[in-house]
């Protein structure tokens, strides 16, 4: 059976059944009943609560054998030390498929891995995928299924989220939804003892919703499954590896109870399946963001259109920092700048169209600029100096992003400036327009989009070689 | 005389005289009469222009001779092959100080350097100390003095600002207010073809409204002259010194007009003299943040507090980068820390107390965290979790940061969430508690507090060594 035909129940299910869904809204079963309920999710919903007649509304079931329908998805929110009598009904009944948010396993020592063990044993003769135990579950805004115990949706949009830090999660659902950036799915993998990165990477990468993966990791166990299903991934995966150092190693052991191994075998790792890497939330988003909403990059030459020069010269900067180039135009384009730029403005990379430029300017360069056959990607930089016309930035920011589809670049913004062109700036990310607050965060996208131009590279490399 | 003495008129002028102050509001002549009088400076605002009879209500004056009163400062905003001339009449009268606003100088090539050189000269032997040419001149929101051609004003406080870029100067403004980042001087430096960088620092040095100096620049000409000035200099000082790789130096050339020079003899210039390079503006402002709103950190032990897990392993990840610790806690404070924490709450740093804190566990965990011999500076993480409470978190950061001043250790924030909870980090940042949005900045802001005790054992060892 293929992956995603073996996940299918618990990411697609057509009925759930919440064991251990609760009256009492104190308590976890409560809210994740809630959760699946409010979420939006189109299929059967059936609370399992030995002592309850009715729950929200809906029938309550003593046990899952009760139910007299078929359950893809069993929810289960018992405590750890009756997670396995629930999982033998659910092997009974023939469920399909399970997540276990219960905590009190792997993770709190050697007593919880023995009972986790049981539980995926029981589990796997069954023939039953299991999501957890100690996780979260998961939310899948394109498909209005929130299968979680806290509550909060994010976005609708191309980048799935896979995160072994519960909290964390959601966490960056909030930091998303600030930042306008849509989610496809957030997954939280728990202690992963079934389901680990690399099933979910190998299942994302089939996933129609889903452009890019990014991910929280702590620790895989499985280092070879891991290389594997990331090496065939058609699709960029960004990933936070946390614990790199001797203090943040020692943190995850308490944490997810991860080894999270040696950094050097996980960094050369990422360099070889050319997974990108991020040291921070932060960087993971603005690397997902650009690799979700912009065409990989054919080579490492950089234009820049801004209205300061400073600002220019510190991007010129970071991107020979990170390895691309700021090059010069072609003749073409430069006597083609000359006719549109006034007499002090100089036709160079990076390109000052100095503080009073307006709409056409601003765009005409930009045209300009994604015409150069030396140009791979465009970083158009809006400071919010005095005689700025953000909104007019804006305007040619679209203008070209629409207009210039064909020609296959990238384009990326970076806007430096105040809470007064926050709207301004909301209204591109709305519209997935990459924008980043800073040269260093701009030239970092930059660069994941010329690394995901070279793994494309490599990937039709590897299918001509696979032809012949 | 001392530079304090000599740039009086330049920033505390009691009376000044607007050269080329016009009527028309397209014209930087207009812009700049009219910040001079609606920024609310005390002082007398005399218009300088031969045409005209009244502006804005003033009486105006076909020159500076024929003004009675004695001027402390010209502001001159003639064409560049007129500012001579207007110098002249400025060393008649004896000014006292002046700011050239006037670009087409140094910056545009030999013809304008000659231009430049004859004007300082001039300015030279009657003693006007001169800003610029080719400044956005200076905004001094801690006198209610605003010196510049563009509107817009920052919020007061405790960190001057000295740029070379002018766009860049409005851009920082407008991001500092956003930020709740309040300036004592913002002073756009020019061409530096008087005052320069160094005499700015040593004056800056000596400003009572001024505790950390930022500066942004793009090349110096008299580094040793720089080079003492910050040595001697008994405030931190944050340098973002842009065109430090051949694109940068290459774009700088046409901005400025700088040449930025060999990157690795600033470098090991800003470590002898233990100035803080910043390689953003964003950094830059981090750390300023920091450094003007928290006491200096005695040694590198970092005690992080976290409600989730996964951000206290990414948090102490970056702190090992930068070269601080995350020590393991006394017995003291672990003993004590049991007795207020949850039983699945181990008591160790990083401290994870957990999704469901409240204010109390929050306050407890910081409170004993602070008081630990090992810690020197304490992170206080707060990740916008599903069942965070981030109220209760920052009216525990408020009171551990009054209560604790005796401790004299530094606290800082780092909150990771969406725009929920911009109001009460932006509650936090107007009491000038530094709050960061990344583990990566936050450990950045930690770092230069670290960077700053070591200056400041530096600078005592070498009192005493002088005393001897």
């Amino acid at each position: 059976m293929s992956i995603v035909d073996e996940l299918r129940p618990i990411f697609k299910p057509e009925s759930i059944a919440v064991i251990g869904a609760s009256r009492s809204h104190l308590k976890i079963g409560y809210e994740t009943l809630l959760n699946t309920l409010v979420g939006g999710f189109r299929g059967k919903v059936y609370p399992v609560n030995p002592e309850a007649v009715e729950i929200m509304g809906l029938k309550a079931y003593p046990s899952v054998l009760a139910i007299k329908d078929e359950i893809d998805l069993a929810l289960i929110v018992v405590p750890a030390q009756y997670v396995a009598k629930v999982m033998r009904e659910c092997a009974q009944k023939k469920v399909k498929g399970a997540i276990i948010i219960s905590a009190g396993f792997g993770e709190i020592g050697p007593e919880g891995k023995r009972m986790e063990e049981e539980v995926i044993e029981i589990a796997r003769k069954a023939k039953i995928r299991v999501l957890g135990p100690n996780t979260m579950g998961y939310k899948s805004p394109v498909d209005n299924i929130d299968a979680s115990f806290v509550f909060g949706m994010a976005n609708p949009g191309r980048i799935a989220l896979v995160s072994q830090s519960g909290a964390l999660c959601i966490g960056m659902i909030h930091y998303a939804n600030a930042e306008r950036i849509g989610l496809s799915r957030i997954i939280s993998i728990g202690n992963k003892a079934d389901v680990d990165d690399a099933d979910l990477i190998e299942y994302l990468d089939q996933d129609d919703a889903t452009d890019v993966i990014a991910m929280y990791i702590e620790g895989i166990r499985d280092g070879r499954k891991f290389l594997e299903a990331a090496r065939k991934a058609k699709k960029p995966i960004v990933v936070v590896k946390a614990g790199r150092t001797k203090s943040g190693a020692e943190a995850t052991k308490t944490h997810t109870g991860s080894l999270s191994g040696s950094d050097e075998v996980y960094d050369s790792v990422f360099r070889q399946v050319r997974i990108q890497r991020a040291y921070d939330v932060e960087e993971m988003f603005d690397c997902a963001r650009a690799l979700a909403y912009q065409p990989p990059a054919r080579g490492k030459g950089v234009g820049i259109v801004t209205n300061g020069g400073g600002a220019g010269v510190i991007l010129s900067d970071w991107l020979e920092d990170m390895g691309l180039s700021v090059p010069d135009l072609s003749k073409k384009t430069k006597d083609d700048l000359a006719k549109i730029l006034p007499a002090i403005t100089l036709p160079r990379n990076p390109l000052d169209i100095i503080g009073d430029a307006g709409f056409f300017r601003y765009w005409a360069a930009g045209n300009a600029l994604l015409e150069d056959p030396n140009i791979d990607i465009l970083i158009l930089i809006c400071v919010h100096a005095g005689y700025a016309r953000p909104r007019e930035y804006a305007g040619a920011v679209l203008k070209l992003v629409a207009e210039k589809k064909h020609l296959n670049k990238p384009i990326i913004s970076c806007w430096v400036g105040g809470s007064e062109i926050e709207e301004v700036i909301q209204s591109l990310k709305e519209r997935n327009i990459p924008v980043y607050p800073s040269a260093q965060r701009a030239a970092r996208a930059a660069k994941a989009l010329y690394d995901e131009g070279r793994r494309m590279d490599l990937m039709q490399k590897r299918a001509k070689h696979a032809k012949r």
